[in-house]
């Protein structure tokens, strides 16, 4: 019955989505029944921070947990634009998404507006985030620096590519 | 590869999902190899014309589909907050979705945006909509007609009445 | 100690103020600590529906607290614009006033929503409101009947006055 | 120079313009030397009450000037998206148009909104609104009376014609 | 009569409010017959720039007036929104606070907006900006360094202890 | 005809315009009939970067054209506020535009955008960008630098003079 399962709401921006944003995913699907992947600030794209529209991400997304062998149905990917207000971000979150158990998070101001909303926080395992990093996969990819390929799921690089992904970033980023 | 599939999105409010809404699901995975259902007006919930929040349609639709045997890895549902822009609807909801090639509507205005935007649309078989109706269903709920529950997938009236959806609509049209 | 004393919140759009508000004004006195009352509709103005700023209406509320001798420190006064997001209306409102245990109303649906985010409801005694009614208020003003002036405290009849409250109802019905 | 010429500023939506808004046009340019039309509700199109996009308008407009040989260097044409704050408007168009002395508007809202934020208004003399009516031309395009192009200026019809106006509002309004 | 006040309005965002500000306050009170002190940036919470709710610095600042023994019937507090647009800022206050006669701002760009409105200004007394500052309480805060609390009014730092202020504000600042 | 005409849109801050916008613009009039000269962030003024009013920019473009002989009746100025949306700034674009067949840009991000948008794009022929600089400008304004004259076509010099603007800008970076 829907209201039985265990739910748990992993909230980011995946900018891109990289291999410790799929290990925390993993880790969570081991406490919860079903995931629900939140994609932030979903009304921004082609930007230095957010390249990527929410639709791509969602792509990214989905084919690495295809990819991975992840039970598809098991997983909710809901893209959700900013609303700027911090203290009301958490009951605006449950506007987009199914009713949730857990709050998923490691960064301590989300991991207190879960708790000011009343949600217990699963805190995940820590990655390597000198490593693992978005904004650092980024900066990469500007650079024309091709490691940035180890950084990500197969998938992910993969639907980059077919997007020419890589060449976005650098024309978001060119001056006249 | 992603960019070979043939995608069609199929936009709806699903105030509730009922089963005029199955059929033309049904039929449009027939004709495209990934479909994106949109719930739009994702932002409203609580009120008479848009009791439900997105997370939970989103939950009837999914239910539902399991239910009915449709392979979920081939959907991706997607709630889509409103612009209020008619002229530029179509280019923001690509902002949430997984590029497409068709629209799938049979409304005039939601055809006509479609074809502005410059995509084919899909024009799905008509279903019976004096009886397939969200907004006949609703009154139904509101007058304590049990006969709605005829017009939805199990699964949808099984969600509503696990989130108290009929009281909660009564409530919202009640009165001081 | 501020986080000792029991507060209540009372929302309204007080277009204008009535007798029937002050009732439930003395009534909620008389069960908290400290009353909040709120202004809504706080960004909207010069309309049928709310002819009056929402500076206007604290004014009006303030002098008609002062004339009837309730103590001002006992109450907070907060305008407070529209979010349009029913589900998120009260978390939304509580970024706007003092922390509070309970909500005051008697509209269901306004009782439902402060339910749902976890409060407390206090339901006042229910007034006249064939008679006491904003919106007959306000058509009585457009019509030029005065009998208007009996349904309000005196003071608020004298703010209305002062800021030619009448005669602005007016323009705004009025056609080319 | 810039600062010692007349303005005036004559508010409408312009959906579509027609022979009286032309009328009150060229009464204008009587008296004041330079003239701002602004397009207002510009955000709004592919609707029943607002079809056609600001763009769309603009050009109506112009084209009609043109055709009537009126000076378009005396002429600015502007379109203003709405702010839903009627007590603020007159300022917030300030920030879209030229410095103004005069507001032009018969309405008695808009000229009451002109007198609070410090304008004099001038109030062109009366068209046969019965005859020349937006929401009448609107009503005969739907209808499929082609009478409504003895209501607009030659130009704008042909402008209408050329952009399909006539097929876009009968979809607008269609039903599935 | 309301009309024969003499009203000054003092924005400000007060995060959180210190000793200058309540310097500010008193020196108005000698000046107006009622001050109208608007909270700014009323929206925003839980940031490094604005950690405290609207709610919570209306707390402040009443309970340190009353402290100071300030006659809070003379005192609007007044939250309201950003609208992001400066040139009509002024006449956007005037939706949320009684009319007004005086502007009470040292700052020049508001200074100047209060003028362009049509208001005259009220300039304060400098006080000790090295010193009172909101920017410098925050970072003392941060730093875990107690002498912050000397530089606002007790009741103000009794408020903060209570809403557990200072642990707030460093989990905001805090990363993964 | 109407439909018939080549028209390009140039966007553009120009706070303020300057000699090489001018330029750009003349280029442009030999490339198409018709020139759409759209001001963007038409909703901010008052501020560092964007000191001047859309209405302001609008009179310094107009008279700036009108001194140089070039035909207004062959060129559009709209003032367009943000979206906000990259991926639909162009489909938003064209609601307060008339057609048009041309983006005319040299930054990568904004060509991409009209690419991206089905748009040709024609690339201007590169200005001295160290000299002629809004930025540059309105630094040279706010240290007193009289160089900025020199800069700027004589019209726009007229019109910041007119307009206090140089005043405006010092005022808008002022400290308390």
């Amino acid at each position: 019955m829907y209201s039985d399962r265990v739910r748990g709401v992993y909230p980011g921006r995946f900018q891109p989505m990289h291999k410790g944003h799929l290990q925390v995913i993993r880790w969570a699907l081991q406490n919860v029944d079903e995931l629900i992947i939140v994609i932030g600030t979903a009304q921004e794209s082609h930007t230095i921070a957010n390249p990527f529209t929410a639709g791509e991400r969602m792509v990214m997304i989905r084919e690495a947990l295809r990819e991975s062998g992840i039970d598809l149905s098991r997983v909710y990917i809901v893209p959700v634009p900013d609303i700027l207000l911090n203290a009301v971000w958490v009951h605006y979150l449950r506007l987009y998404v199914p009713s949730f158990r857990y709050g998923i998070a490691r960064n301590p101001l989300v991991v207190r507006l879960f708790k000011e909303a009343g949600y217990e926080v699963l805190v995940p395992p820590p990655y390597d985030r000198e490593r693992y990093s978005s904004t650092r996969i980024r900066r990469l990819m500007i650079q024309g620096d091709d490691t940035w390929r180890e950084l990500v799921p197969p998938a992910v690089a993969r639907v980059i590519d077919e997007i020419g992904g890589v060449e976005r970033l650098r024309e978001v980023t060119g001056r006249d």
